[in-house]
């Protein structure tokens, strides 16, 4: 089959326990119907209770091979190998929800991208706890509504919000969105939510992280993206990007070169995101770059 | 099969134009006969004549599957894929040549993360120009040869070297040697020669680099290693290291902090060849990490 | 005197010979008229030909330390030390020309910073060679000038230019401005004009540096903010940025990644120009971060 | 006075709440006893209460200048200024005392570049808990001391350090000593103790840092220079290293790349405190690089 034919791109991500003939028995099953492996990487803990992690690009044609074909041969697959796995279709772009507060620098950063069709995702909404930030959004052609979190009030905006959120959004983006969300919706959502962390983590968790590296005396600061999970600041790394720092830099020094590390690191987990590159695993994160 | 079974370990490196069902073919081979894949890698160049490269590292039993009937299986799959292949067992330690001149910085860090473990690699012996080095050479328990390069006589300096190396050595590192290779000395030799150079090529090429770095003002320099080719300083590049600078830096101190930057790049050129890590492909270098 | 009364802010730059009680020559200058140094740097080259290099900023009361006596004994003390010398205060407000073509990466992220407030500069106009950026600019409260280079009338192009930039710009970054301005352009601005070139220079001059990278297989890259000289990608560097890339990379991923670096290398350029933190010398800066 | 009559040089340090004229007043003092300021250094933290740091290096004629004389000039100004002060002089070259255990990577640095020249310092001896590393020691014409650490018998093992160490060393270093120093041994041994901690702090303070790290999955691993204070890992920091990881390496493999990072901040660490760089205010630092 010619490469002309094919009209379709997938990426397939599994995990299970780590075995022989794992890789032989999926690129058996890509090869052998008619479509062509475009990229694959495996990684296998080294650890005791051994895990297997796959992920696999494959391009084919949607005539042979349709969604619920492949939907059903790989769950068989995966009832084999006891796994876990998800399959993401090129034609169906992702839709990411963004939350933000009033810190403009990773919200403009995550715009310009994908303005500049550099992130290839649909954006439904920005959704704020506050009006700030209403203008860039707009002006961007993106709807922006502001759910104010008031004190004592957190449950109903978290309702409001989820109900946005809910079936229009594939995965959120916590912006410098500076509320806590509750375990609850967190678990009502249940999806990805990454959130970008102003510190190194696990340094300097919780409140005004780059106060607490001033207060160190750190020669190195940097940001964190993470999926977000009850334990705040706890949950899977995707991406940390640092900067060396000296004396010289006071909180708002920190605050200013800190701003670049948030967008590069959100943005770099993003991407990967997008491209469907990260497995989680207890609180870890396995990114295929 | 279950593992304990597995005595033995090999690599495979292919590289072929790129095509339909590459991985499927190797995977399928490599379970077909009990043995069990622990890492493969694969990447293809996007361009026109699109090129396919695949590492591959797998464990078996050589009663099962011997050396000869995997150099005559691979040797049938390379046909049919129109490949280049290597095959490299686990259980053949390589010997890695040292040239080098009167610096030590290089040669002493190779030298430690061999005598640490670090390195699991044969050194048998290492040639200078000078005698310089012998003492820290010979307290490591390694043959020191001193062959000088008199003006005019290079030719018979290279002859005593090749003599040496041939059959005794399956690449050669140059740890801060300081004479140009012959390109018939490079032929003759016919296997891996790694360099380490002094700048981050392509920035600096030939004689002293630092004072290049130093008199152009860079604000970060750094140093490469790369294969040897017979044009100088242009061979494949297989790893860069950098680090910032300022004015404060004179010619002695940008040698003070680039002997660390040689001393990283070359040790991570040296393990990822030891690991059968490297592809070369027109001057470049695939490197799966 | 106590701080309260100091009202201005100025940054001198001296460079001159090297010799004794330079340092306390100035400082005791500022110190005995009432006057309260702030940051001093300074540096000499140890080299035969030693070169001095200051810069102070110091606050004062405007009563007694007028500009215009300023100028008077900075200009005796200069003329004692044989020195080049210039003052900035901070009560003027520096003006930023800028060109750029088409690319908005490094636009973008300009006016970004100088929105946030963090880029404390005027920005008169931008000047462009196409119309693309028109309403980007003009979005952001700037005037936009689209002054297109026709084949063979680039010299009235730049009078055009020149007419704008004179008395209303003090200096001027080509934010990917991708014409090369001629020698007699660089001569009539008479001032700093910065540069972002998308290579880590010296690597890479020229034009299609990205593609230049990917075909020499290097393994980091980088962009470099330099000053504007008449010999093309020659200029004194002021800021490099580099980042770690691998053989997965294709053009278009090196553009991508690549765009972060100008982005920052050229912010960074920015800042230390209009804090005046850069002294040329020879073909290199000082920069005192 | 010509150059050439400069026999001398010093570093002198000084922290004191910030004022006018504390540079004038020093730069005036070298400069009209006949020395030359080569180098000086100063930030003021920008806070409440404003605090003030200088390094000043000078050289000059002894025989005008004379060690008393200058401790007596400078105690009178600090008296003035309200200020603690240190003065150092080239001629007297310090000593390091080294304590190390088993891991030898930190050790074998240090006196590589001792033996190359680098570091411009006696060691008198080094102090082991453990027999292992007598033989490099001693291979470098260095004492070695074995003094074993018994369970409930640290007392006693720390006198016999204290003994070794007092007046025979200037400042302590700890190249992966296993054992925690009492507070005793600390106040008691009064100089500065430099260790170097194999994570990024403050992240993962106490044991087995590298483990601790693989279980968080950072992307990113550190490794710390400090000084010891009673207060485990919470010392001033001095400098830092990092280096980008990803989900392949196991504990063993952060650990191999790990020793580089701690060899190389523990040099710069030491370069920086033989150079008399660094002073320490509150817990943190301030190193003039």
């Amino acid at each position: 089959m010619s490469r002309e034919q094919f009209n379709e791109k997938a990426v397939v991500l599994f995990q299970c326990p780590d075995r022989s003939g794992i890789v032989a028995r999926i690129s058996e099953y890509i090869h052998s119907n008619g479509a062509n492996m475009v990229q694959a990487d495996q990684y296998s803990t080294g650890d005791e209770d051994a895990r297997f992690f796959m992920r696999v690009e494959f391009e084919f044609d949607r005539s042979v091979l349709g969604p619920e074909r492949l939907h059903r041969d790989f769950s068989l697959i995966a009832a084999e190998l006891d796994a876990e796995w998800q399959i993401h279709f090129r034609s169906s772009r992702l839709r990411m929800g963004i939350m933000v507060s009033k810190f403009d620098h990773c919200l403009n950063d995550l715009l310009y991208r994908w303005k500049s069709g550099e992130l290839e995702v649909d954006i439904p909404f920005v959704i704020s706890n506050h009006e700030t930030l209403r203008a860039d959004v707009e002006a961007a052609g993106i709807a922006f509504h502001c759910i104010p979190v008031e004190k004592g009030a957190k449950a109903a905006a978290e309702a409001a919000q989820l109900q946005l959120l809910h079936g229009q959004t594939d995965f959120l983006v916590l912006a410098r969105y500076m509320q806590i969300l509750s375990g609850d919706f967190i678990r009502e959502y249940g999806r990805d939510i990454i959130n970008i962390h102003h510190s190194f983590l696990p340094s300097f968790v919780g409140a005004d992280p780059y106060r607490q590296a001033y207060l160190r005396g750190v020669k190195i600061i940097g940001a964190t993206a993470h999926f977000v999970t009850e334990d705040l600041d706890e949950g899977p790394i995707i991406e940390q990007m640092v900067e060396r720092v000296n004396h010289r830099y006071d909180v708002a020094g920190l605050k200013r070169l800190g701003r670049n590390l948030e967008q590069l690191a959100l943005a770099r987990a993003v991407h990967a995101q997008l491209e469907h590159r990260i497995l989680r695993y207890r609180n870890k994160t396995v990114v295929f770059m």
